[in-house]
């Protein structure tokens, strides 16, 4: 299956990526068109459909999976990659059963934004309706084609995927598998095409691909997300990076410092809403039980002066520099750092921060109104973990990722957050005067 | 006071422009926290102020304007430009009212726009906040000057301006009144701030400032608004160009087929909004009325070989191309072509539009029910006349311009999306299972 894709592509749309790419997106958008007339009851049952061939399938998966392991290890790619990368039936249900929470969701798409009747009469509702085409550029993750594939068409988009080489085969074959079945629920196939055989001139491709791509998702590092965000003309949602705070008052209980500092930093150290630095007051009765407390779970910590003197004795710990303040470890180590003032950790914040999310700890009404008010952020915490700036856990549904833009989405993004709007106004012959 | 601000910017910033825009950004921002704080009543407080010292200084604007005037006629500055420019008595008692409507609007800042207390008791809710600092990039339109300072002001942001070489002295002018305005109200004067020292480089410095701008809206031309698109590595809110259609159905009633196209083609002929092409089913009884009405209202019209054959015994009219299809006239001219059905109708639209604004005029539900699900525009009329895309006709209030893109906001665009977001959970010591 998978050589004969790489051929066709190429003999449909040519050489050329830009070209090729273009005529991929025409056809994409021939297909969005379509879907963005089907009812939620005919994206469910293609989703359904997907996830019953995506099991059924397995096995194929799993060999062309083998193909992009192997050629990895040849590779010398690392174990943490290779782990990210591979496919076992497990993931294989998880794919599927992601699929299927996905069908459960409802439908962004048709929802009357806001409306009324005008004084002269006209009627006018703004409602929400698929984007078009999204383009998305992720890495070595096979998880995200099925992921994105499923998010686009229960929001009624075509996407258009770029999926990195180290998962080629794998990509393939799911591709290959999603189209099928779309194929069999009499839905345009176009609605998910793979740009992967164009290499990475098919990224390049999206990213100029103005005008015919409406939106393009990047999933990855910081490399990929940066590369994409200065590079594309078309519009990107940026999903970034967390150099996470949490700030411990002055009068912040001390179970609930310990329980948030530690939960925030250590419940899973590589996401982007783990905390990366902790602020503490100088007066916080909490400071020294909370540092113990991440000693003791294994956090390496990166101290300054005042903080070092609040460690328990023979804690090992290194000084903290401007490059701590600034760093996303995405590991077992949190910067420390001893403040004067509500305001001189606002400071500190607002000069570090990814503006991803930042917490307080407190239980002083006016400080936590004061941080709530001064920080600039997607999402700001008030004695609860940093943990919880997830679609999931704020009830959003599927998440595409987290934004730190401040344009269209902030935050969690959901299917709402792949849709745009259409004002529509009816008359009976209303002119202008 | 304006040779004397010119050597101050520099003098303060430096002569390179990145650099000099970015450390008048980081100013921008200072300010623009600490606006963010201000609630309603300052902001409407320092509006209604600003205009009363712009009316108070009515002379010394019109005398620098009087410079702008005679540079731009030593220069050839085509009169219609020139009319542009020119501010007398009654433009800027305009321009003052405006100010005085935008303090009347309510402020989208603080609005809840949605939030729940979860399963766990974690209360969320999402408010919206400014988004920070606005870069904006005119054209010789002295008015853009102060409402999008004024429509800055209200939404809590800062702005950086670069208003273009022809109108130099009266923009600094008026950012010199407004600066000493909000001295007067006690607000930062870094809201508002120009960057036209630096000239063009000013322009680019602005579209490179990513991170430092939070968003970025050209106004004016085509060119300058496709340049500001193409360079911009700062997110921008695209205002575009309308090449819109009206549709008259075989079931169109004549009168309102008339009114409607000659209002959306006539009522004023060199707005984003206004009726570029009209299609006319090849049954429709209302066509003959239409295009005698359009040529009695002067519009040269540009038809089809089956559009000729509608017209008055008589009537000059020239064979529409490829190019009139394409073409925004901004001016009293019509592209006309007939169709042999809705689909082809709809086809064509897909083909050419611009995603502004199209209309149908029909007495046929399912047809004008199709009409509105196929067509992917910011707005879709129905029986009414395109003219009724406007923030100000649809009841939103303040407009910065007509949005043709789909991310964030699409369509007219108020205060309302010169906010964004950030989310707001507050616990008891809630942590992640």
């Amino acid at each position: 299956m998978t050589e004969t894709t790489t051929t066709l592509t190429h003999q449909t749309f040519g050489e050329d990526p830009q070209v090729g790419v273009g005529l991929m997106a025409d056809d994409a958008r021939t297909a969005a068109r379509t879907l963005a007339k089907a009812n939620r009851g005919r994206k469910d049952a293609a989703l359904l459909h997907i996830a019953e061939r995506i099991e059924a399938q397995a096995d194929a998966i799993i060999e062309a999976n083998q193909k992009d392991l192997t050629r990895g290890e040849q590779d010398g790619t690392s174990s943490a990659l290779l782990d990210r990368l591979k496919l076992d039936k497990t993931r294989i249900t998880g794919l599927a059963d992601a699929l299927r929470e996905l069908a459960a969701l409802p439908d962004p798409v048709g929802t009357v934004v806001r409306g009324q009747t005008l004084a002269n009469g006209l009627r006018m509702r703004q409602i929400r309706v698929p984007m078009g085409v999204v383009g998305a550029i992720y890495e070595a993750r096979p998880n995200v084609t099925v992921d994105i594939a499923g998010i686009a068409l229960k929001s009624g988009n075509a996407v258009l995927l770029r999926g990195g080489s180290a998962a080629l085969e794998s990509n393939k074959a799911l591709v290959g598998i999603i189209r099928d079945a779309l194929s069999d629920q009499k839905l345009p196939v176009d609605i998910v095409q793979s740009v992967d055989d164009y290499g990475r001139e098919g990224a390049n491709a999206l990213m100029a691909a103005r005008g015919k791509v409406d939106v393009l998702i990047p999933r990855g590092g910081h490399g990929l997300i940066q590369s994409v965000v200065q590079n594309a003309q078309v519009p990107v949602i940026e999903t970034g990076e967390g150099n996470v705070h949490v700030f411990v008052d002055a009068s912040a209980p001390e179970k609930m410092a310990v329980d948030v500092v530690v939960n925030a930093k250590t419940h899973r150290n590589s996401t982007c809403n783990t905390a990366e630095t902790l602020i503490l007051h100088k007066d916080a009765a909490a400071g020294p039980a909370v540092l113990a407390a991440l000693a003791k779970a294994g956090v390496a910590l990166h101290v300054d002066d005042r903080a070092a003197a609040m460690l328990p004795e023979g804690t090992e710990h290194s000084a903290a520099t401007d490059e701590d303040w600034g760093t996303e470890y995405l590991d077992a180590q949190m910067a420390v750092k001893v403040v004067d003032s509500l305001d001189e950790a606002i400071e500190h914040i607002e000069r570090w921060t990814t503006r991803h999310t930042e917490a307080i700890v407190t239980n002083d009404l006016a400080n936590a109104e004061a941080f709530i008010a001064s920080i600039d952020a997607a999402a700001v915490m008030v004695n609860a973990s940093t943990r919880f700036t997830d679609g999931g856990q704020l009830g959003l549904g599927a998440e595409i990722g987290i934004s730190t833009q401040k344009m269209h989405a902030r935050g969690p993004m959901g299917l709402e957050e792949l849709t745009t709007t259409k004002w529509i106004v009816q008359g009976d012959g209303h002119v202008r005067k």
